[in-house]
This record gives structure tokens, sequence and C-alpha cells, in this order.
């Protein structure tokens, strides 16, 4: 069988169709920045999903701040251990950065099993009260973002939440775009761990680009 | 905030209301099984995307061969770590099967380098060589899915092809449903690792649910 064999050449080939396919259907379609271009753009790329066009939310800040955030030494926290294994951690560390799942912490399950509440949500009690910069990537747990919310003396980095489903998932996102915080978030149902990862992956790009 | 809080319940809310919105939209829709409905009914859940109604092909002894395999000691193969990540591999222990990924193997990385392939296509290569009953999940990785068809010496217990993209993925999937294999594959461009990890998840919770 012929096909392409080399990453890069599939990868770049990708984005070019992804491109023409936005100028064909779309011609009146605008990005607002080339960040926010690439975003979308490998979001589409990791789902085939041309309505990522249309539910992408961005705080007025949020690219400013996730950019500044992952530039330095700052940890990512994940809902799951998929979107960890999404996120290109070699390309985190040369930032300095780092990135930790607890959902599986024996503190998280204990907790959890405590309070009643999901282990989603004792993780991000947990990640609350370590030190440094922090960045919340949630694909997957609505109960996360909105534990996160609640943590209303906590700073944080930035948000990227795009947990898919169909039980307060679009109410979570709804929440983090009405709060204030520089968060990324997915309107409506969709959204995974696949697309959070895409997210991060995509900024760590374009700062690597950039350097 | 006043949120669901208990996994269970919101899993079993979740499916509800796809039921629903199925039941609604597409009133003429029929499942060809219990297991074909619950497959595609776990793939809208980890995606909030009804085009799944659609476009998840089954051969006609594929989920007769699946079931079998994950029934006992099998081996399965992923093309990602995201893939493995989301496979409840407790679960699959239970039934005495196991999970792996190659791709980052060292043998993996030096063959890719000395024939000029991709990784995914060198771990599929490795994998071909182990003993035991083998089945392959793949959400990523067209060439993965191609350089499997190439080794049609290899017995196979089963194929979950779902790569994702816009570069060799259709056509790969396509070359599946042409293969004779016991395959399930996404058709057009649309898959993921996080679908393929849902549909291995749905039929280990069928057999549980079976046992």
């Amino acid at each position: 069988m012929n096909y392409i064999q080399q990453p890069q050449a599939i990868e770049r080939k990708s984005f070019e169709i992804i491109s023409e396919i936005i100028a064909e259907t779309r011609p009146e379609y605008r990005f607002d920045s080339p960040l926010h271009e690439a975003i979308i753009k490998r979001v589409i790329h990791t789902t085939a999903d041309f309505e990522w066009l249309d539910i992408l939310w961005f705080a007025p800040n949020a690219l400013t701040r996730l950019s500044e955030s992952l530039s330095r030494p700052c940890t990512l926290y994940t809902d799951t251990t998929m979107a960890l294994s999404g996120i290109n951690k070699n390309l985190l560390a040369t930032f300095g950065g780092e990135c930790r799942c607890y959902i599986s912490d024996p503190r998280v399950v204990r907790e959890a099993k405590a309070q009643g509440i999901t282990r989603s949500m004792a993780a991000v009690d947990i990640a609350a009260k370590e030190d440094g910069d922090k960045v919340f990537v949630f694909g997957n747990a609505p109960t996360a973002l909105f534990r996160l919310l609640e943590h209303k003396e906590l700073e944080v980095g930035g948000v990227i939440g795009v947990p898919v489903g169909f039980v307060g998932a679009a109410e979570s996102k709804e929440a983090l775009s009405q709060s204030g915080l520089p968060g990324i978030a997915a309107l409506g149902r969709k959204g995974g761990s696949n697309v959070a990862a895409a997210i991060v992956n995509a900024i760590l790009y374009h700062l690597q680009a950039g350097q």
C-alpha cells in the first residue's frame, strides 16, 4: 500500500487541508491572533470536527496569561491520565513546567470517600494546597471545574476547561466563562481529554516557535 | 454551587439523556444488539457527538470475536499512550488481559529511524512478533493500521481502527473494512484515542455485566 509515512509531512499536510476546508466552507471566518488560530486548528486536527470553529470560548486575558504561565516553571494539573498522556511533557519541561494528575493519589481516594465527593474534586483540593504557578487542564470532569471555581482564594495561571458530557459539563463551562478567570472553555457538551491536551500542546508549540 | 457529585449517578443520568436524544432525534434508529448499542452510546458519551450513530462500521464477526478475545487472556496493543490511559486496565486484568503501547520502546525508536518509517508502524512490527491472542487498538495513527494490514500472516483477535485525521485516516479505515479482519472502524475522518478506549471499555463493561 502507498501511504505517507513521515510524521512531520503528515502533520504539515493535515494542517494544509484543515486551512483549505476552513477557507472553502467559512470564507468569512477570522482568527483573533496567530495563537488563537493555532489552538483552534490543532483542536480540529485532533477531532476532525469543524464545529470547534464556533464553540471554543476564550477569556480576554486567557492567551496572554496561559502563554506567560507555560513559558516559565509552572505545574499543570489534569483531571485524567488521558489528558496527562496527551500533553507534550518533554516540551513543557524545556520551559521548566511539569504536569500532574492526582486522580489515583491515595490522599484523593481517601478524601473523596470521606467527604462523599468525586475524586476529581478531591484532586483539585490537593492541587490548591500546593505552591507555585498553577494551570488547570480539565477534559473530562465537570465536578473538577465546579470545585476549582469554589476555591475563590486561589491564584490561577490559567484554566483549560473543556469537560465533555451530558450532566454538568455545559453548566461547568458556562460558569468558567462567567468567573473572570483566564480560561478557555468549550461551550456546550463537547470537549474531551484529547481536546484539552491539544490546546496545551498548541500553546507550547507556539511558544517554541517564538523562541 | 449545586451539581451532581456521584460518579455513578452522573454516568447513569448521562446515558439516559443520550437515549432520550436518540429517541427524539432519530426515532427510526435501531441497534443491532445490546453490545452494539452499548458501544455506540459509550462513544457518544465520550464525544458528545451524535454523528457516531452513523459512522461506526462493524465487521460481521467483530463483536463476537472481540468479545471472545477480551473475555480471556489477550494482549491489547494501542498506538498511543492516550488510548492506553483511557482503557480500564483493572477490569481488563480480571479477564486475564493486559495492555501495551510500544510507541516509546527503544526498539521501536531504533527501527523507525533505521527503516524510515513511523514509530507507530515499527510498534506494530514488534507486536506482530509476540505470542498470544492480539487485539489492536488504534485511535491516532493511520500508518499503524496500514502496517497491520500488511502483516497478512498474522492471526488477529480483533482490530479497533478509529484513527482520526486528514491524511490517510479515512483511507486506512476503508482498507480495514475491506480486509476481512474482525474490525470496528470509524468511517471518514473522525476517531481518536478517546473513541478507541471507549469502544474497548464498552465491550469490557458488557462482558462484566454478563458474568
